[in-house]
């Protein structure tokens, strides 16, 4: 007898050997349909697993934490299967679920799979589902599991890394994998998928390795999920930077030009100099110095602040300037701030002191994992360093924590979280080894965190090597989460640059430093506002504010032109679009790109001074006199257009 | 008997074997006594060589455009005699006549010269004037040269080089030097001297050779000559900008960070911010299109673009990412554009297209050569390419030439001359190797500059590698010309990109590129504006426009921070001295700092709502409203300080 407990506390005897789906039967035959695996003890076990010592048993249905991997686990079988039918000699490599879906790895000698293959694909799936065939789980020598995968070279390796350990085969109908499961039941639990894409991907993720092709999928459990996680997908598509950063011209990346770079067309150009500009004027007016400092250091430098030992995979190779000189392209800017800081004596009046710059940072990457504005390999970031004395810590921490918040709101940034990130302590690699440093930095930062009431979750291994931070979350439209602005608390560059301000006393104190990111990279920021706007940037930070469209070129252009040179001596950026084309034509034009506010003008504006305006995003044309709409338009702007938000 | 011909067209005959002395007296006796040298046929020689065919001769006095340099290389030859007078294992190396002075590179293996013994060295080479040495030339074998200078390695190393020739020596008193020649007659010509400064230098410029002392003076032919010059070097002392630089915390360099790299203090990176600011503003207002193009570059770029071919020895080191891919710091930003304009088809409609960006470029240069801002191994440029018609260069060069002149104006920088510069045509190293191509060009510019009615020199070897240009020079405070602004044609990238854009035929036709620079590099010209302003810059670039001083801080801080308020509503930099100084120092250091305005605040002021306007420079003190203030500062500032030119 085995005594199984559960959740709700209670205690009972099975006879042993007995499986998680007879327990489910025991209980109610419905429970036992839905019933997907056991989870005994923490482990998941297929419903048919034998049970043969006590243990505390969870029975998984669809409502279940581990549910949707589970199912997602058993949609790569499924998938696997189907291509196979299709393909005999398509070999199905590694497929694991992650999230909001699963993808598996495949290679085919005879030619890799493509994306039109996709739908005959599913097809098949659809008919192995009601083939409702049961995943049969199965012990194997190795021996065994070679003979099974004699013709897949990739299962061959995986078998060399796991043979010491117990290899299981999973098989379904004339289909069997090597895998660990558990699965659900049988293919008929896997009812609602659908395969998204295909792309290549290195074995291993090793660049020297050969390229497979990674297909894409997602599975549910009803259909309402899967439809709405397909919109989802839909949305963020059109969401996606890229896409709108292409469709309004705002930026390009071309990897013959250099992989992670980008190249910020005029339109993406204004909206990154607005943005800079404002910050920088918010900054200044917050008490912050701006200055500006290299983005080549003297490698030594980086050696004295140790990005060189914990940071060095990330830094770009260094380059030999001759008579023993190497300089290097600068991976933080915190040693050149502290630089600045160095350059002169300081007293303890002058702290804080807030050293800030738009400065240009490199990180070494391979190219596989860049993307876009998100993930490149130069990058200007809106960075800043305080020095403050220690007491002054929690008020600092407070007014920059204030900047941030209050620069979110200008940029209609309201969906945002708190995360205190810690470092691993057991990896010393990473991490600047010295305990009473980071326990008396994460205390301090919990002490701070709590008297601010700031709610926060707290990650371990998300922390910079020379300290902990706080990191303001948001989600991307792929509903991801990111980094946007970090506050971080540094007791160890104080130290290794033997940074001093002179005290009361007259003596040489230590100060502390708070590295702190308001808005993140340009790069990274813009990404996101793209996506957050769907491209249609509110009026103080749009690339274009106004468009004018005369009706006739030659009988209204002139008076176009006059309204135009008005608004531009605001400082408002207008264009007249005065090409060859059709009025309707070009109002349409300036809604595909977004442009805040069109205005057509022909006689009868001419004649009243007027203007008839019509807004992105609205059928709706207002007439009004030309200083009518300036002081309209000049509210929004200077009001940061928060009427739209 | 030998024909002589003057400059006058008069030819006499003198026997053969006369000198240029003889014939000087055969004029008249004072022509004699100022006749440093002859100059037969192009060819120094000196007044006692005798003259032994027809040929055309100049008698060179003081006021000859070659005097200077023949005095000052023989008052090379005096310090050398006196120096080792005082040193006797003093070794002189080689010493030219350079602009405004000469200099001698020595070398003492009993101990280095220094600068403290300069005023012992001048005071002997006083005497050795009194003395009156005639300068005696002697040619001499290769056997009696190496013996005369056995105890200097360095001669005989200039001896290896050049036996193959006529070796001379030249002899005064006890002291004799190899040398070409030719001399004033006797020391006693060399009067007015002084000794101006010693520094290292590496043998031949190669850091790999030993360190020798080289030693700075200047010679002049009067009095007065020598003290204005003097004069012009303690005021271009007083000018330099890295001593102004350090004294009013504009920016600093430090070679253990990084040799030719520069730190903008905050007070320098507000200049630098307000002037790039500026001058992006005036430029979109001009047409141009601003864009943001990253720092690294595909190495192949570069390989098309030609850069790596011509221009390697200024490039930095290639950094590998793997792959096979080579990333390079971007030398020039030509490249970047133009994958910004062929990022899109084009219109002849379109033409020209400006595209513009302050854009950060890298040169790999021995840090040698690297000083304060002017020689620097980072920068940012203002640069602009614009694609041009055939049709458009005449109207598109006079538009940047528009720009670059309304600009100077602003900045009140006027004087400046106008040079274009062409290929050497014997380096094809250098320089592309086509020479239709640079043909056509140099003929197209030199049109363009006679259609414009400009007044300009050409400088042949002073080109791009792609192209001629017209430079914009200027003069730094030591009087030397550097380019500030660049206007170049280049035929060359459009072929090697294969740049086009669609004309009303509807066929691909190429465009022309022109490359501009209006105000250089924000390092370069905010080096060039710190030396003309000596650091006064004016309002509207002042780091700080207004300092406010309380009377009492006690009293009348609050008032003080109230007007404060008032001026940076209006987006002036202003700060409030609360220090606990007197108000006189507090003035003077407001002097000091070259803060454009000092308003002092006491009782009175805070009772009437005015302030006490003290400007930079001034003694006066004026009372007035704080209205008139905020009116005349804003005056200032929106006029661009042009009151003040």
């Amino acid at each position: 007898m085995v005594k199984i407990s559960f959740p709700d506390g209670a205690v009972k005897e099975f006879e042993s050997g007995i499986t998680t789906l007879e327990i489910a039967q025991s209980i109610s035959p419905s429970l036992a349909k839905k019933a997907l695996a056991g989870k005994i003890d923490g482990k998941l076990i297929d419903v048919t697993r034998p049970i043969e010592a006590d243990g505390a048993l969870e029975i998984v249905t669809p409502e279940h934490a581990d549910a949707l991997d589970l199912l997602r686990h058993s949609a790569v079988h499924l998938f696997a299967q189907a291509a196979r039918r299709l393909h005999p000699n398509l070999r199905p490599i590694i497929g694991p679920a992650i999230k909001d879906g699963f993808y598996e790895d495949t290679d085919n000698p005879e030619g890799q799979l493509t994306a039109d293959q996709l739908p005959e694909i599913e097809a098949e799936m659809s008919r192995i589902v009601k083939e409702d065939l049961p995943a049969i789980r199965k012990v194997v020598t190795e021996a065994e599991a070679r003979e099974i995968f004699k013709d897949n070279p990739f299962k061959q390796e995986l078998i060399d890394e796991y043979k010491d350990g117990e290899l299981t085969v999973y098989t379904q109908g004339e289909y069997s994998d090597l895998c660990r499961g558990p699965h659900v039941p049988s293919t008929g639990f896997v009812k609602y998928f659908k395969l998204l894409s295909v792309a290549g991907a290195y074995w291993r993720g090793d660049s020297n390795k050969p390229m497979m092709q990674r297909v894409y999928g997602t599975a549910w459990f009803t259909k309402e999920d899967l439809e709405n996680n397909l919109q989802m997908r839909e949305e963020a598509k059109e969401r996606d930077h890229r896409k709108i950063g292409r469709e309004l011209d705002l930026f390009f990346n071309d990897a013959s030009l250099g992989a992670g770079t980008a190249y910020w067309l005029p339109d993406g150009a204004t909206i990154r100099r607005v943005i800079q500009r404002f910050v920088e004027d918010r900054e200044i007016a917050a008490g912050y110095l701006h200055v500006n400092t290299p983005n080549l250091m003297n490698l030594n430098v980086y050696k004295q602040s140790g990005h060189w030992q914990h940071y060095r995979e990330d830094m770009f190779p260094p380059m030999d300037m001759g008579e023993g000189e190497e300089l290097e392209l600068r991976p933080m800017n915190c040693p050149s701030h502290i630089a600045i800081y160095k350059h002169d004596v300081h007293s303890y009046r002058e702290l804080p002191i807030r050293i800030a710059e738009f400065g240009n940072m490199h990180r070494y990457e391979k190219s596989g994992a860049l993307s876009g504005l998100q993930r490149v390999r130069v990058m200007q970031l809106n960075d800043g360093h305080t020095f403050v004395m220690p007491e002054q810590i929690q008020e600092e921490f407070g007014n920059i924590l204030q900047l941030v918040m209050d620069m979110y709101h200008d940029f209609g940034i309201n969906d945002y979280s708190f995360r205190l990130s810690l470092r691993d302590p057991n990896d010393t690699e990473k991490y600047f080894p010295d305990d009473a440093m980071w326990e008396n930095a994460e205390a301090m930062l919990r002490a701070t965190l709590k008297d601010l009431k700031l709610d926060f979750v707290e990650a371990e291994g998300e922390a910079a090597f020379y300290g902990p931070k706080l990191d303001i979350q948001v989600k991307t439209a792929l509903g991801n989460e990111e980094t946007l602005s970090t506050i971080q608390l540094d007791f160890l560059n104080p130290e290794n640059f033997d940074i001093t301000y002179v005290g009361a006393d007259g003596e040489k104190h230590r100060p502390v430093m708070i590295h702190r990111g308001v808005i993140s990279t340009l790069e990274r920021f813009i990404a996101y506002l793209i996506e957050l706007y769907k491209g249609a940037f509110p009026t103080w930070l749009a690339p274009w504010q106004v468009q004018i469209i005369p009706v006739s070129n030659e009988a209204h252009g002139d008076y176009a032109w006059q309204v135009a040179k008005k608004l531009q001596e605001k400082g408002l950026r207008v264009k007249v679009d005065e090409s060859n084309e059709k009025v309707g034509y070009k109002v349409r034009q300036a809604q595909v790109k977004k442009i805040p506010y069109e205005l057509v003008v022909g006689d009868k504006e001419a004649q009243n001074n007027s203007v008839t305006v019509r807004r992105y995003g609205s059928d709706e044309e207002i007439s009004k006199s030309v200083d009518d709409f300036v002081a309209e338009i000049m509210a929004d702007v200077e009001n940061l257009s928060r009427i739209k938000k």
